[in-house]
Order: structure tokens, then sequence, then C-alpha cells
């Protein structure tokens, strides 16, 4: 459960849950690691190149480091009001993290069963950790580089070392209670957690990392949390509708909005794709 | 658990709901009717009243109807940005509801543990509704206008008419998943729910108000929810110690802060008395 969602199972709506399980196909392909699962994939040059190479073919058209404070619609269009300018359109899409959503200032105010959404569902937490190592050196002893465990600090670890060895690098997540335990704390003190996590299961040959970085998301202003937000009781059944509902000539994209993937890169594109189709038609129409 | 905390209970820390009973004394003094309860208590003229005339005492240093934006700090003290104009100052105090308190840019950016607070203590639901009658004719019958009842739309309805009876009023509270479901709508849907639920206990004489009038608080841009924020479970042994740490030069009020009277008026001005010694001392220091 925090592996998945990133937050302690006893704050999860079991409903909620299942529908997250029906969105990923079941829990063998969200969970597993053999080939039909969603953790069966990594992407050489890390999945941020990804997003960096599709960028170039929409490079005129993006305006990066300009946050938005504000969106003001009327009968004609959209104004968004930004750190370099405003921007006037007939629609807008955003695709901000569900509950940062309501940190930008709306005109007319959010219909309130939106903005309960947005109160209702928190970010999980999670710290990525890498360590790395100048070899894989448990590859020579049999072992794969997993662990599982009740933590702290970590439920597991994976190992993402190159294919041909070259280089020895462990990934560790930090987790749901554990992450709001460490966040915003020196990258040193992660380090030595992490380290000593890894010689308790790996022995002595850990000890001496020739590198480490982590990604602390819950300290990022423009996530604040990791890897997606979730539902607690009783939301489902109350404001979740209005998860995809558009707001006037306002649009939600996000993989919290996508009944596939939810969560997923996989749904995040999904998402934008449904925005794109839903907004395209109003287009045509008018 | 609906009437005082306006959230549904399977949504509710038992740590929290331990430490809320605390906070007012018991469980008597919080829900009970006598005179040793929070609820035993009205103020001619309504509460509003207090407000509006101890305020006459400051008037010259309240700017009001003027939404703060931002807050930037450094060594030397506070700016605050508003639609009204900048200002600047040694310390700042946050008197915002807590989940609306991340709605404001803070530069230095907050904490992480602070900010995965404010997004896991969302504001309970509630819409406060008053039904008038021309005399409140109930009293005849030996009945004394209140309603317990499991709802929808109401868990009670009390009599709130002045004491000389020249009008009746009923006061209902639609809260927790019945506000939720009611919230955004017409005032006229919920004045007939709300009529309708009084003919069913109090019969056709209460068919016909001469007035309604009622509160969508989770309409309300700048409440977004009522009475007050609460905890679900995992939140008081992680992030809750952050509710009253200040944040450089800012410090929090709020009744959600107060460790006494927890969610009530009383809480709220205990919470400003507090940070009003916080602040002297840090002045004081200086």
């Amino acid at each position: 459960m925090r592996t998945v969602f990133t937050t302690d199972p006893f704050r999860m709506s079991f409903l909620f849950f299942l529908f997250y399980l029906y969105s990923g196909d079941n829990f063998e392909t969200l969970i597993g690691l053999d080939e039909k699962s969603a953790q069966a994939f990594r992407v050489k040059e890390t999945m941020h190149q990804v997003a960096v190479r599709l960028s170039k073919e929409v490079e005129q058209a993006l305006l990066l480091e300009a946050p938005v404070s504000g969106i003001s619609q009327d009968e004609t269009g959209v104004t968004v009001k930004s750190t370099k300018g405003d921007w006037q359109a007939k629609y807008a899409i955003v695709a901000v993290l569900l509950p940062l959503s309501a940190r930008i200032n709306y005109s007319p105010w959010l219909p309130p069963t939106r903005d309960i959404l947005t109160q209702d569902m928190p970010m999980g937490s999670l710290i990525k950790c890498l360590v790395a190592y100048d070899k894989p050196f448990w590859r020579g002893r049999g072992l794969n580089g997993i662990t599982w465990s009740d933590g702290p600090p970590t439920a597991g670890v994976f190992d993402i070392s190159p294919d041909d060895g070259r280089i020895g690098i462990l990934a560790g997540f930090i987790e749901a209670h554990n992450a709001i335990h460490l966040t915003g704390h020196p990258m040193a003190e992660r380090k030595k957690v992490m380290t000593d996590y890894m010689v308790s299961f790996f022995g002595p040959d850990a000890a001496n990392p020739i590198d480490y970085e982590d990604q602390d998301w819950p300290a990022d202003p423009w996530s604040r949390g990791c890897y997606g937000a979730s539902m607690g009781p009783g939301v489902m059944t109350t404001v979740a509708k209005t998860i995809r509902e558009p707001f006037g000539r306002i649009h939600w994209a996000g993989s919290e909005t996508s009944s596939r993937w939810m969560g997923y890169i996989d749904g995040a594109m999904r998402s934008g794709e449904r925005c794109a189709d839903e907004v395209r038609a109003r287009l045509q129409r008018s």
C-alpha cells in the first residue's frame, strides 16, 4: 500500500483502492515485477528525457517558469495571469496536481464541491533516493538488488544500474509517514539513513557509496508530494464526481483525472488527450 | 459526530477526537445543552455584533476587503502583498483558516511538513439555515423546538426565537455529506428541503415559513467550510506538530491552532492572545 499509494493504508478509502486497482487492470499489473507489470519498464537516459524530447516539438508554444496565479473567465473566454504576463484564450486546461489547483485564484470562484475535492485529496509523500556504487557488487553474489521491508526508512529498494554494470545504482523509495519524517531535512541525513539501510541488507560493501542523490518531493513547491493524490473514506461517494467536470471554460487534466492508469504517466497522457478532445469539440461547436 | 465536527465519523482520527474532547473539557460540555455546555449561550443581536463592536476599538488599524496574495520574509522583516498595497512589518500573524493558509504564496516556501498539514486537515462542511415563522407555534404545544435525527438533511434543529416569542425561528444545521450534497445549489432548493423537514417534525403549521435564510459555508471563498478543520488518521502523529510552529517571522493564529476550545470562538481568541504574546516576546528580545 505504501509503495503504490505513498500513503499509509489506514488513510485510504477501500472504494478508492478498488477503483485504483481497476484503473491499472489488477493488483498484479500494479505491483508485480514481471513483464506485464506497470513496474516492468525503465527508460534509458531516464524518463525525464521523454518529456524533454517531446517538448522540442512544441517548443515555440511553451512558456516555462511562469507560474499561473489566477484564471478568470467570462462568456467570451479565459484570461490566465502569470508571472510572465497575461494570456487570453477561448478555453484553458489546468494540468497541475489536483491539491495545488486550488492555489490558483479563480474568477468566478471554484464551485464548492470542486474546492472540497481539492481539500479532500491530499498528495502522497515520497522521497526517491539513488545510492551509487562503483560496481553493482551484489550481482556477483547472486542477489538481484531488490529488498522488501516494513521500513523505516523504505519499503523497497531496486537495482537500477545500467545493464552493462559499469556502475551500481540502488533506488530507494521513502514513502508515506517515513517520508513525512525525513522531508525538509538536510540531504546528508537521508544519505546516512539510506546507506545504513543498504548495509543492513547488502553488507559492509554498501557502506561507502560513491554518490548519493535524492528528490524530496514534498519539499518541491510545484508538487508538494508524490506520486499522486489519493482519496480517504467518503470522497468517492461525494465530491469525486467533480474530478473531470469542466468548470466553465476550464478543463482539468493530470494523472489523477484519468480513469485508466490513474497516477501513472500513462494516465497523465490519457488525461491530456481527453482534455484536447473536450476542448476541440467545444471549439468546433462554437 | 456530524454535529460537532461537521464531518462524517469514518473520516475522523480517534486520537484527534480525544484531543478535541480534552480541548473542550469533555463530551458533556461539547455536546450537552445545560448551562455548563459550550452550546448554552447565545448572544443578543447575534454573535456577529461582538466582532463588529470590538472592531470599533481598532478601526484605524483594520484594512478590510484586501485579500493577501503573498508573504515574503527575510532577516529584517516581512512584506505582505495585498490587493490594496504592500505592507511591511517585523512579524506577521496569519489567522485565516488552516487549509486556506496554503493558498497564500510564501517566499521562501512553506516547510514541507507545514504544507502537508494544510493538505491533511480539510474543512468540515456546514450550511446553517434559519426558518422563520410569525410565532414559535410549537411552544404552545409543549415542544421545545429541538429535533435530533439521522438526517438527511440535518442532524438537529434548535429554537432560536427571541425569548419574548414575538417571532419564531428554527435554526437547522446541514452537516457533513448532507452539506456537500446541497452546497452550491440554489437557496430555494434548500428552503424546500428544510421546510419539508420541519413539517415532518412539527406538522402542517411549519409548511409556510415567513422567511428563510441560510449561510452556505463551503461556497464562501474565504471559509470553504465550517465550523473548522479536522484531522483524519495519521495526522496527529506526523505533521500536526507544525500547527503552532512559527515559520520564520510568520505566526499562526486561528481557532484550529488552540489547544483549548479548538474550533470555538473561545479558541480563536486564545490563539490571538498566544500569537500576540509570541510576537511581543520577539520584539522585546530584538
